[in-house]
């Protein structure tokens, strides 16, 4: 290969040091779900496309896969990249579902593809880190509360800004546009999901016109909409005060309320949970919570993660799997903020200490030093060639690594020099260890 | 989805204790590759398929990627997705080598895709973990011993049968032919790389006809890839017993000798790397060093992995790049052992403790138990629902939970119960800790 290749848009890559802080979020995330006994698994990437297309939505995304010289003329194999990590695990769920527990608590980081225009924050290839609790035909509604409280936890601890997990309910959107008189309810939630990108007016007249509403009706619709709080009393207070009698508008406001105040104070200051009832989410397949995440100052972004509740993830036919669940887009929060420097590069490579090498007959002897310093756990490297002492000491400031080992000649004392501070003194390779702030 | 899927063809796909089993494989090659220095780095899932069709040799097992319903009428993305690790590992050091360090030690643990038929131990997608180490214009010889030092170790620390890492070298082959006279050197390369399939006749009579070697000079060739053996002295008896002199094949017995003797112990018992002379790798790009590795009883999987040095990895013209390194087959590996009960199933779900609940008023308690637990690190679920306490604990041994907590009602004391053993005693949620055994 002999030409340079210039990236793919929309597809990508991180530098080491860029890498290990998307490993470590991935880490971080993973323990906290696991502590919260969610088990692990990955779906192969692609599906039968048919699998793929029922939702109709996002036809025009998907990347279909060609075997190329296949022996068909057209060559397609019935297979397409997964577009998210639901669609997959529906289908986990109903091929494996007689060798799993139910409630069944898993968590997936894959990536998953989509052929749309590239964008900040939005990519061809992107890692999710998908967490849900699927029951067979029942489910418990403290489940909800459940996925929420582990996502705001997991999101906690990592190193993002502030973030605010937006949490509505669609029996509570359901209910009231039922109690209002609304023609069309599905339509009017499809509308009043644009109120991120459009102005009340203009969703005012989309509801009218898409859903059949009244003006007055769209007007109301648009009311109750604006309220974000995290002060349950409030949002029970606001929209009884709206004056729309209805049961499912009732049921809704309490699981609503339930959400919120069950995640009060789990996460810190950074994550706050709260009620916003705005958040619609347009896809049909949500019946209960559903929720959004933001990141504070990265607005421009949308959403980086979402989720609810889907009476009917999955269903063969006798049974249904109903699921609650929580999206988090790695790849979409990592990537921008790695750009931007909020989050800090990690160090290029994982060693903590490099060998030194005084020349090519003395490399066993720098070999054992880093078996033995490798035997406790700290990874070491041994420089590639015995230059002179100063460009070793280079070679390890560029790649970040804070102590360079010299083996003592003929028997005599090792040294060890932190390259950060300049100091150096004797070690033993059998037990000296490194100050505590550069292990991790 | 009202269907039941059926599964794929090709595309293994884990059960959660399956999975457990892959994940923590993966971890232990990670962890060891990290204590050698080497880096972490993932690569998009897609090349440019003028990049990946280069090679000639795999043409037909490349999955093209089409968008459906694109624009344009073939709705080819000219993207296809990579079937090794090893040439977008090259594209990536050519696309970013003004921002990495060189050497360049990286490792990287990802699937690839391949069209071909399915068997036992070969798929359409599987995992493979890779380790390279990438010069810029040169790269000392040492690393070759480096790699499969570092590979040698990592597979140690795996719960595998025992295997064995067959080395070879180019220069040794090639020089040899040469020294023997051989018209068509790479061609007899190619044939004696049949000897794993074919009787030594059979290769025979391939050499005379494929590589216009004479009858006797073919029997050598065979002659020669018969030794195996990790004894070097051994080896270079041999090998100079065969009467051929040539610079070339003096150096590949150095090269070849040093990478047995340098590995000699690292491994322990399990894991052998030993001198095969019939191994040859087809490919043309290896240089010097080449390996496979087999594992004992799994001979129907063939290689487990593979690898070798190649003196230009990549190239843009004015710099090259040399690079060395060995990949092994997680999938490959570890789903066949695990179908057959060589590798014991994990736990079902990480949680170590289910905090059983007497109803659905006291979820508080047992969810402030559970907190508890987890602030420590303890894995822990609360149960779903309040049935009697016999069903939770048949719940918690469903999923292989070991211990089940009975939160003290009215502020009693708290009882756990190890339902292995049946053993019940108090216990204080801030203090108490799982016994060693069950803990990783």
């Amino acid at each position: 290969m002999s030409d340079k290749p210039t990236p793919l848009s929309g597809f990508p890559e991180l530098l080491p040091e860029h890498r290990a802080v998307e490993r470590a979020v991935i880490a971080s995330l993973s323990r906290t779900f696991e502590l919260h006994g969610f088990a692990n698994i990955e779906t192969r990437a692609v599906e039968p496309l048919e699998r793929l297309s029922k939702g109709g939505e996002v036809d025009k995304e998907i990347y279909v896969l060609r075997r190329l010289q296949a022996e068909d003329s057209a060559g397609d194999s019935g297979l397409a990249l997964h577009f998210d990590l639901t669609v997959p695990f529906a289908r986990y769920v109903l091929e494996h579902a007689g060798k799993l527990e139910f409630p069944f608590r898993r968590f997936q980081i894959q990536p998953a593809w989509r052929g749309e225009r590239p964008q900040e924050g939005r990519y061809r290839q992107f890692t999710q880190a998908d967490i849900d609790i699927v029951g067979r035909d029942t489910l418990g509604f403290h489940h909800d509360v459940e996925v929420v409280r582990v996502m705001a936890e997991a999101l906690a601890a990592l190193p993002l800004p502030g973030l605010s997990i937006q949490v509505n309910n669609r029996k509570l959107i359901q209910g009231f546009y039922r109690g209002l008189g609304i023609p069309d309810v599905t339509a009017a939630i499809r509308q009043i999901d644009k109120l991120d990108k459009q102005e009340p007016d203009a969703v005012v007249a989309l509801l009218v016109s898409e859903a059949r509403a009244s003006e007055e009706q769209a007007r109301r619709c648009v009311e109750m909409a604006t309220l974000r709080t995290d002060d349950t009393a409030h949002l029970r207070a606001y929209v009884e005060g709206l004056g729309v009698e209805d049961d499912l508008l009732a049921t809704g406001l309490d699981e609503l309320a339930a959400v919120v105040d069950g995640c009060a104070g789990v996460a810190g200051e950074r994550v706050r949970v709260e009620a916003n009832l705005r958040i619609a989410r347009g896809l049909d397949y949500y019946t209960g919570t559903v929720l959004e995440i933001f990141l504070d100052g990265y607005e421009r972004l949308k959403s980086i993660g979402g989720g609810g509740r889907y009476d009917a993830l999955a269903s063969d036919g006798r049974t249904t799997y109903p699921g609650v669940g929580v999206s988090f887009g790695v790849s979409r929060t990592v990537v921008p903020l790695l750009a931007d420097g909020a989050l800090a590069a990690g160090r290029k490579v994982p060693s903590l200490v490099l060998v030194a090498l005084a020349d090519e007959e003395s490399r066993p002897a720098s070999d054992a030093v880093a078996r033995a310093l490798r035997a406790r756990g700290i990874a070491t490297e041994v420089a590639a060639s015995p230059q002179r002492f100063g460009k070793q000491i280079r070679y390890a400031e560029r790649r970040d690594i804070p102590y360079v080992w010299f083996p003592g000649a003929d028997g005599g004392d090792h040294q060890v020099k932190d390259i950060r501070s300049g100091d150096q003194s004797a070690a033993n390779p059998h037990r000296w260890t490194p100050a505590e702030e550069t292990q991790k």
